[in-house]
């Protein structure tokens, strides 16, 4: 960076003029999870790159994940995690512990990290403001949740505000149950009910590839009538059905656009916002 | 409470009508901490009193404290606390695993308890929005803090939209430092810097006792400048210095009552705003 | 009540928290008159009941009447009171009596008494704000009316900005004349209009009695579809047919409940806000 | 008026345009009272005088007096008015009285015609919203009030929305007792509280009179400190001392010009309000 | 106007008043062109009139036209006005000097003179807030335009703010482009779109003449249906075409009265909105 | 540019953050003049500099001048310029053509490049809203006016919603006479008047030189107390004294920061405001 002259600067922000128009006042949905979290390089780059988008007008809503560090919590307390279907079977121990994490650790060094950036920001847990109504999602998971509505009155209101609302995927149902909800059914839930314009899931992967062992494959657009016939072929497959499940969903209640790119790429957030190339995957009608 | 007949259960809420009027609208800051926290029964009937005080017109906001739990978890990473007049110090492990039980355990389990009895609510910690600015208490003490700043807009935002704030103690600084704080003196500085006009400490004691084995030797009520005075006697001591001092700080400051209460007591905090007789100590003007 | 114990009072108090909620911010319309008006013990404890009320969140309107106060000033001008069908003749001067005695003393009294427990009131007649719009309801009867409108722009606004409005059953219409009209009517019309919670109405006996000599007949409630056979059976009559009339019509414009209530029982209203044991007699869907 | 052509009429209005614009949004207090208010004709006038104020930009507050149907009313139920200093002497009867006849009648036929004319209008009582705090004058006069404070946040709120208010000069105090207050003492009053640009005495005289007999020794002009003067000369004299009286204390407090005009002259206010030549007397600093 | 007495200017005020309650908060839309435009005094008094009626609270907007200055300042830069069915074929040229004339003279200093009325006004383009979104009217015109959207934003805006639009009839279009627009479609797309109640064309004739060339043949009002058959007769011709069409078409989109009126006679406006007699044609439903 | 790949844009977006968070939602004022207004790319450039501006949450506000284009005009009206001191001496006629250069074709043209670029904008001459209160400068200077008085309701209604003014330089008083204001003066006078956070006036030279013959020997900070030594070193002259003298004046009545810049430099406007290095002279306190 250090040879770019001030004047080609300017014109590179110049340049970025109609992506900026494009999302003034609009909602974006931040899936923020897997490495781009765990590393604290990439991890300062991507709340960078967020603090940014909320500079040049865009309202950004932040849903983050927390799997690797549960696990290690429950290790230290001599228990073993469980997966059915990638669902982490979750009994009361497993809840308690679930919600430190993500409450108490993650949500709250984002938050941090944010006003470090200039940013007013805000740790929500579904349960704030009862915002994520939730019901188990089957017997055999235990406290494993499921969304059943979403109350955005408080989000809302912290966005009208200028409050970046950084939400643990956690639900509740009337009796004050707490639920421990997968990350990208939040953020698919959330982008459609607070009118989203663009969802964006952050993977490990960048994409979605024809061949899972070569990057170079990855599928740039995916039209949500052509889904079903990538998961057969077997294309779309594993982890990657209920994320590509996610923003199917999303999109059929009004969201434009959804992707599913690699947070280990730096400023990927941005590239997907501010320029025509993208570098995940992009799935839309 | 069989016995009592609709006739005097209407009696009785009309004769509480002064003290509600008295209460319309202001903002009373409960310290929240204690066996009052640690039992189910005394738990439950704490946040329904809460809730009454909300619905019959009265904002309050909660402190809550934590230590035994954190203690508790300290021992299961293998962590000994350690105290320097009776505050812990704090090491960046200790730190984290103090969030994680605050944020994330405590106030997330009292925000479920308020929304059970139908009361809008959320965890805030003093990093969101930026609430409390701290800095180190004593470069013995670690990341023990002390309140610098309270910046009230985002609890004013929230009360004002009907939402009783639950706010962890810990403290942030601009470079985005975070600090465990004593909730007596987060719950004191609150209470100044939003014209609170009470603030209820809730303890295990019944109040200043003039010999600490006889619960029966309550004093009533110290004016602020009496306090030196209890002190040099002998009979305010050890871990109530603090607190008699966070009341004197924020009576300084413009808040009209402070009381130190026993929070086993059923219906502590009604009882000291509903009736003439409290039922610990008053310190005042 | 003096061998009540702070600690009941507390706990009635937390008991009465479901009756809050359930009429949280709602808007209850009350007709009040009979011996609940005549009596000055009786008149303060009413208004004593609707000063809670209000301070507990709930939005209380009062319509009143006026019946022998207007006959005894007729009496002074020497004009005999005649009623067709329970319905007072009106003439220009007994219009013009009947409207100081609403207006100039009734409301007046209440207004003072509401002030002086810290409630904000203001009396309003039909025709301050063209708020009742009316027509003669029968060539025989003279001014008396019957409601053709109501307009609820300034009912709202007081309500909005915190006063209980004590209205005056008196109409008017575009061209300027007054009618006096029933409060039962008035009272029915504007829970329809305000889209009141409930409409109480107060009288001086026990609610519709199966025997209209034995209180203890009382039938505690009535589905509207069942009123046609409780008249047919001659068990609703009289003066109890045009008050069942007025719920009915409330009921179909959107009212959930109303009450016949006997306001000469001490805190009537209260218990049929705040207990699960009505007093009366329940008219609903 | 017949002969007046459309386009005089063009040219009149034309011509008031910077008597409208001067009096742009601003508040004239205008004691209506005498005459004026007891013949019909000419109370017809005054109010649509009234209606035309409001229409082109002003807010006029009317109180109103009412001392002959007092009487009168006194006479039916056998009572003797009674008179210290011109002021009546109220006992509790003559004050139930007095209230009758100013908020259920006079004020209450005031807001009729102001509704005829196509103004919203409301009738407010000093009781109202506890708008006009009162003490009483003096032992020997019973309840005869002098105004203590005038809590404007009622009227100030009507104002804003359009409403005329029509105050009925009655006080009440913290304890709910009410007091007969001289209408003029309340107009003027009212005008300091409410900031009035303009305070209006309606009179049965042309003005200050040099020569009481001879309506043409109108003095057109006094300025407050000549006041004095007029008195110890013997030209304002009697009843006239007291209105002069108010209007200097309310001049004092910031209102601009005060007029004490005849009501029996066809549209008193709009000459003084849209002419140059005033009809009456006007008093200023 | 010498000899109008007080009293009688008083009595005309107070007779206007019915026609001021009827255009209450209104929107009248003022086409301001011809004499009335170039002559001083005619000038003077008709943004006098405007000003009256900002004041006694209608809402005016004024489009303006500019022909005769135009013309003449393209002869300063040897131009030759061409006109096609009445309209100026518009080149590039054209149009900059048309602007200049238009938003840089005769806005300016109409707005000048509401100013020195007293009145808040601004000149506001079609470009301005791209309020008068156009397209070529045809490839013959140049850069004539016709009106696709009004965009009313701005305009309600400043409305609602207290100012009096001024505005150019210039046209945009997305791409920057301008137009010179007829300034009575201007007119009559304003007050649609504004859901204004009247619209006022002045012109240099007396309305529409069943024989031209005598005053005497007014036709006073012409209903939409009518229209087909008065362009068939010859009664209406000429430049009267296309302003009748503009009412009909303003008609057809919710205003309810349109005028052409003469410009020339003094008060046209005001005759037309405060008598019962209009001076022009009217043209509604 | 062509080389810049996507990763090197977002860094420099990101690298732009600090700058942005320094300038949100304040209000920068550019004086937009020289060269930058006359050759068409540097037009468009600079246009697009101040969308951008705005997109990132900065207000700006432009004053533009015009002295070649009314020269130009006045000799096609056969009029020759006359200079005192550097401001054209204005008569009648050219004021008239002054204002039709200005408000008619400058502001006119910029507030449609604007628009063609996502922004919202406004033509504003003085007079609109009387925003800029004026009296003449000399005798011998005619129409030349300066500034009295900033009205500053217009600007910030229509800065709160949204819209980026573009202000003509011409003044009014209150009869309405218009006035010819400097553009600088204008600028800085608005500058104080709305709080700005920054004045940037836009020249042809690259700020102030140790000598004007060296573009290389440009000052690039004063402090505003060494302002008259420069100029008794004759170092600042000619038309760069009463430049330095606007900025001196804004900076003194608390704007932070005044830019002298060179138009004619590509992005100078951007350059200032989002790298370190400033383009121009920078003055302040």
């Amino acid at each position: 960076m250090m040879k770019i002259s001030p004047q080609t600067q300017a014109s590179v922000l110049v340049e970025s003029l109609p992506y900026i128009q494009k999302f003034h006042n609009e909602i974006v949905v931040v899936k923020y999870g897997g490495s781009a979290m765990s590393n604290r390089a990439l991890k300062e780059g991507v709340l960078r790159d967020i603090a940014l988008m909320k500079y040049v007008g865009i309202n950004p809503v932040i849903v983050h994940g927390g799997g690797p560090e549960i696990t290690e919590m429950m290790q230290r307390y001599g228990k073993k995690a469980t997966f059915i279907d990638g669902l982490r079977v979750t009994d009361e121990k497993t809840m308690e512990l679930t919600e430190m994490v993500l409450s108490g650790k993650i949500a709250s060094e984002i938050v941090a990290l944010l006003g470090r950036n200039g940013v007013k920001s805000i740790g929500i847990s579904g349960k704030d403001g009862q915002t994520i109504l939730a019901k188990a999602k089957s017997p055999d998971l235990g406290l494993v949740g499921t969304v059943e509505t979403i109350q955005s009155d408080l989000l809302m209101l912290l966005i009208r505000e200028g409050y970046v609302p950084v939400i643990s995927p956690i639900g509740v149902d009337e009796q004050g149950a707490r639920y421990n909800i997968n990350a990208d059914e939040v953020a698919g839930a959330l982008a459609a009910a607070l009118g989203a314009k663009k969802l964006v899931l952050m993977t490990d992967v960048s994409g979605v590839l024809r061949d899972a062992s070569d990057p170079n494959t990855r599928i740039s657009e995916i039209k949500i009538d052509e889904v079903d016939h990538y998961i057969k072929q077997g294309i779309v497959t594993g982890g990657m059905i209920p994320k590509v499940g996610c923003c199917v969903s999303a999109i059929e209640k009004g969201v434009q656009r959804c992707h599913i790119i690699d947070g280990k790429k730096s400023h990927a957030i941005l590239l997907e916002i501010f320029t025509d190339d993208g570098v995940g995957t992009l799935i839309q009608k």
